[in-house]
């Protein structure tokens, strides 16, 4: 497994990051261009805030892990001034998306802005320790955590009482927050909330009957006979285990590590296309048709997030099964998204038969964030094997 | 060209409307199931205002149009009493979803819901003219002008002011909503209200120099160079010409007519899939990748609508070239989304290659409506050839 590592370090650098480096940085309004073509041309100019605070993130996570480049820390800055000036509504609440001169366009109805936000704040002040950045990101999460158990507020659709739902994303996404934040957070406060997330993802998500992890359970935690509650989405439930993996490091809880591969397992063997290879993108638990009607598309984050999670998983046990699909899922990834004729970041989204389906680099939701992000991981995680 | 009658006409009463007579109908609770597998059994008990109030609508036009059948009735009345019972909120406005029992599940967040419920108790209304219809389908019409400005009310998520958009489904809607409504509105009103659509509709979103229907444009009918200005969905704009030919033949206005069948023609030109065959679902007008993944699936209710704008041309003008397209999508779309296995009602989405992709005959958004309907309307028009 070690061999990888260097290949993952060269894709990294040489060809992910100048990418973005060359194509995204918008130097006239400040912030990044997201929405890119094969060749790195910009066929949009719309901030996505998830996709802005992504990138800010990404760049000082480079400098602080990588290498010290100056450039890193200016195309960081160029990403946290834009949202530091443009990406709040009066509440502090982080808008969706601005125009791209930073005029707010979508409301701030999407809670994970906000965790991109704090995500990206938390880091840029381990790089460069301004109070305000801290601050930034110590609100922000303040805010998340207020706001955990009514996401959506008045955007919310649903009638209340008729059939009360909670959703994984966000205890998901906390599991990895929590952990990024802990310089400015406190350990305390961190096992404070990654107990009960951790319970949320193990117990009341995971259907220990099926084997499923449900993308949407009742507010007891019951599975619930409907759409959103037969849905399953392997590719966010395999993500969750290798933030579940960190956690169970920093709590040296091995059983919670075990659980997690085993979990990893489940989602990945019942998620894999054996007609085409690949993961599938949405299912119904029941095998009924999900009304996502993008469902059976590969998608690249979905494979990126699962080769961190066996490398995780390996690096940990030399399970040669771990091993086994490691090689399965990189070979699917690296011969179907990577780009061969133009090189740069790779392809997003391909039909169930593995052919590229959007003709993009970069989108309304795919960024400078999935791609690199796994590539350091399985690096810097398979270097230590 | 008239041959077809006889084929549609058999579709219609031997295979489809038996379908949703045998299958849809829950005579423990009222309202239809929608949410069928191709053999017609049940796998979600949902119930969407949208389905529901369309289903209505299509047995009180069989009724009225087809024939004075009791069965027919009384299935219209088992949605109509469900809907009424059920189906509004406080204020009047139709919510979007309730479960089996008819306890609400989502918001009237979607004006479309009252469009279809005013549709549906307004054709009630003609074959049972009990003045509590009239009084729905009339209050109902007046909300939805009321609302028309800004018809997601407090679940609009855009930001005023930055970039104000209008929207062409419910000037489309609209078109055919008052028409359908003439019983109950009065002359004078449908030409008040679709002397202002007719125009948003073929001035407004039709885009001149590029031959487009335009999904969404400014405030002001300008093209807005983002995602949901270069939206094109061809299958929509066809859709409006079959209405706009019928506000024509009520206008007696050849011009209006001509110029819907000019417009058709470019949509349907454009939004052919020349490699595989078939409608694309969504277009991006650049030709850069549209945000929606299932872009280029092929839907059952694209190819029905196009049959019915063919047919109605035909019929006007007895143009070859009509004829020579009727054909070319007749034939596309009866090989391609009839089950030949179970008979019945119709597939609804295809992948791009034109292969069954989702295995259902109902589901949230495909009811008792695009299939019959067309088949009511093709066969009940080219029958006058």
């Amino acid at each position: 497994m070690k061999h990888y590592a260097a290949l993952y370090k060269n894709e990294l650098l040489n060809e992910v990051i100048p990418f973005w480096e060359n194509h995204s940085l918008d130097k006239e309004y400040g912030g990044y261009f997201t929405c890119l073509t094969p060749k790195g041309d910009v066929y949009d100019t719309d901030k996505f805030i998830w996709l802005q605070a992504r990138q800010v993130w990404m760049f000082a996570t480079l400098y602080q892990q990588v290498a010290q480049k100056q450039e890193w820390k200016e195309i960081t800055k160029l990403g946290a001034d834009f949202l530091e000036n443009y990406g709040r509504d009066d509440h502090g609440d982080w808008y969706f998306s601005l125009n791209q001169k930073g005029q707010p366009l979508v409301q701030p109805y999407n809670i994970f802005s906000d965790c991109f936000a704090a995500m990206a704040f938390g880091k840029l002040y381990e790089i460069d320790p301004q109070e305000k950045y801290a601050e930034i990101a110590k609100t922000t999460f303040k805010h998340i955590l207020k706001r955990q158990h009514h996401p959506k507020g008045k955007y919310d659709k649903s009638v209340p009482g008729t059939r009360p739902m909670q959703n994984f994303a966000l205890p998901m996404i906390l599991c990895n927050l929590s952990l990024e934040l802990e310089p400015l957070l406190g350990s305390d406060k961190v096992s404070e909330v990654t107990d009960n997330v951790i319970d949320l993802v193990m117990n009341t998500f995971y259907d220990e009957r099926t084997g499923f992890i449900l993308e949407n359970v009742s507010d007891t935690g019951k599975f619930v006979d409907s759409f959103e509650g037969r849905l399953l989405n392997p590719g966010h439930a395999i993500e969750a285990m290798w933030f579940i993996m960190n956690l169970g490091i920093r709590k040296n809880d091995n059983a919670l590590i075990n659980k997690a591969e085993q979990l990893l397992f489940q989602q990945l063997e019942h998620g894999w296309d054996e007609k085409y290879g690949g993961i599938l993108y949405f299912m119904d638990c029941k095998g009924h048709p999900p009304q996502q009607l993008e469902h059976d598309q590969k998608l690249w984050w979905v494979h990126l997030e699962t080769l961190v999670a066996l490398a995780k998983t390996y690096t940990y046990n030399q399970n040669p099964k771990v091993a086994e699909w490691f090689k399965k899922v990189h070979d699917y990834t690296w011969s179907h998204f990577r780009d061969v004729e133009n090189g740069g970041e790779w392809f997003g989204y391909l039909n169930r038969e593995g052919k590229v389906h959007l003709n993009l680099k970069g989108g309304k939701w795919k960024g400078c964030f999935h791609v690199p992000r796994a590539l350091l991981e399985v690096w810097k995680t398979l270097e230590k094997v």
